[in-house]
């Protein structure tokens, strides 16, 4: 078994081979000037199984993978995992309307035409799995996350929305605390007041949990309210921090006291690595 | 017939429309504020022939043609073909050492899932239209650079090495003027000549051409010692500019007296319009 790590998950996949006690596979890897990726396997890896490393985001990462693929392939692999930390185009998951394209179900596809099994971390929604025509499987980075949390005395987790609350109780019952879900009510024409359903955040601890911050607009409101309403510290948790335009400005302007990612896409925010949720899909 | 322009191609999808008096069709392109793409086709493209124009370089403009694919499939296209100014990758397109991807025949399989033609303009190498699983035909450039040419007062053609010879030929044949090409001769330990094989370049127009332009290097030794040897204007002629890092700084001060590309890849320096060589593969 070898390790290729592509440009945007080098760190995933070194931690990867420490957990799976398997060799990061020895390569050339560089951009020619004109910007166009160049990849070389030294090792021979001819019969063996390669695992693949790489985020698809953004679309040159993606690129990227097609082109590793390809030279494990035409260097013999007998098998190819691709794990990818972060699928990018996740959230285009269908035609909301005419005339677009489903981006995740094309990407999906193309990776799948030299992959054996792939496996992806919170994939947005779980139906993006049957977008792959080989085998996917999915994780979960909330066991990670909340290990992470469970120093830090959170009374309380909560959902950005309805529709996230199942990985707020997720969290919740690994930190052994209260978990619920920030819910809009409109106050007026020009006021909207965002605050938890059910649970008073006065004096607590807070954190909101999601699976992608890109702008992080929706959020740094949330943190606004939940101060506002006598939150004592607010952290904000995400699996996948894009952290889009100033989305890290716009969060610590909210006042928001901590920012925690995995390291699905490297950041100064990657407080907690992903490869412990991936490694026991590689484990015998 | 429908046309649809990629980011970077508009400029030949609007020429196509016109030479071929077939519809821009009205699209919605952008970026999310985290760089993703997203394309939306606005008419009802249903049963119609739907001609795509993308440059595949660099990368994004790759992934973002795989995208407006799938809109036009999923709009239900009766037939889609891909015009590809530039084929990125079009160098790797073969094995060179063991362990590397033949990164052209990726491409060109991915691009060929959905297409039910190709059509690219000097690919580099005949052989990368086998790659395509799909029809895949070429044109060339030489035609319309030869006829921007015309009123240089060109007294010869050159080639930059001899492999490249034939476009030298092809270019004087239309011109009317002598062709040859460049050869290296070493000298000594430290002193490589560059000079026409045959002719005498001295108080000549000379024109070199060669299908891309990268970093330029090459090329600019070349004007250098034209130069040297006395040549009164230097013209550099490609089908792709790509002009990568300083090459444009480096043309100069070799002493280049114009720079002249077609716009497979849009830049100050497209003088010479691909659509018409594209054009006669759709006229009925």
């Amino acid at each position: 078994m070898y390790i290729i790590g592509g440009t945007a998950s080098k760190n995933v996949a070194e931690d990867l081979s420490k957990e799976l006690d398997a060799p990061l596979a020895n390569t050339i890897s560089k951009r020619f000037p004109d910007d166009e990726f160049y990849v070389r396997i030294l090792d021979d890896i001819s019969g063996e199984h390669v695992i693949i490393v790489q985020t698809t985001y953004p679309d040159h990462n993606t690129v990227e993978l097609f082109l590793i693929q390809n030279a494990a392939e035409e260097a013999g692999a007998k098998e190819i995992s691709v794990v990818i930390p972060y699928f990018g185009y996740a959230r285009q998951d269908t035609k909301f309307q005419k005339g677009e394209p489903i981006s995740a179900k094309v990407l999906a596809n193309l990776i799948s035409l030299s992959a054996d099994k792939v496996i992806t971390v919170d994939p947005h929604k779980e139906h993006i799995l049957d977008f792959f025509s080989t085998s996917a499987y999915s994780c979960s980075a909330v066991p990670e996350l909340a290990k992470y949390l469970k120093n830090k005395d959170i009374n309380m987790i909560l959902a950005p929305d309805k529709g996230a609350l199942e990985r707020a109780k997720q969290a919740s019952e690994i930190i052994k605390c209260d978990f619920d879900y920030m819910e809009k009510t409109r106050i007026d024409d020009s006021t909207i007041e965002i605050k938890p359903k059910k649970l008073d955040a006065k004096n607590k601890n807070v954190a909101i949990i999601d699976d992608i911050i890109s702008t992080g607009g929706t959020m740094a409101k949330s943190i606004q309210q939940l101060k506002k309403h006598g939150a004592k510290n607010v952290f904000v948790v995400c699996t996948h921090g894009l952290f889009a335009g100033d989305a890290i400005k716009k969060l610590n302007n909210a006042g928001c006291d901590e920012i925690i990612s995995t390291d699905t896409i490297q950041s100064d925010f990657s407080r907690v690595k992903i490869s412990p949720c991936i490694s026991p899909f590689f484990k015998k």
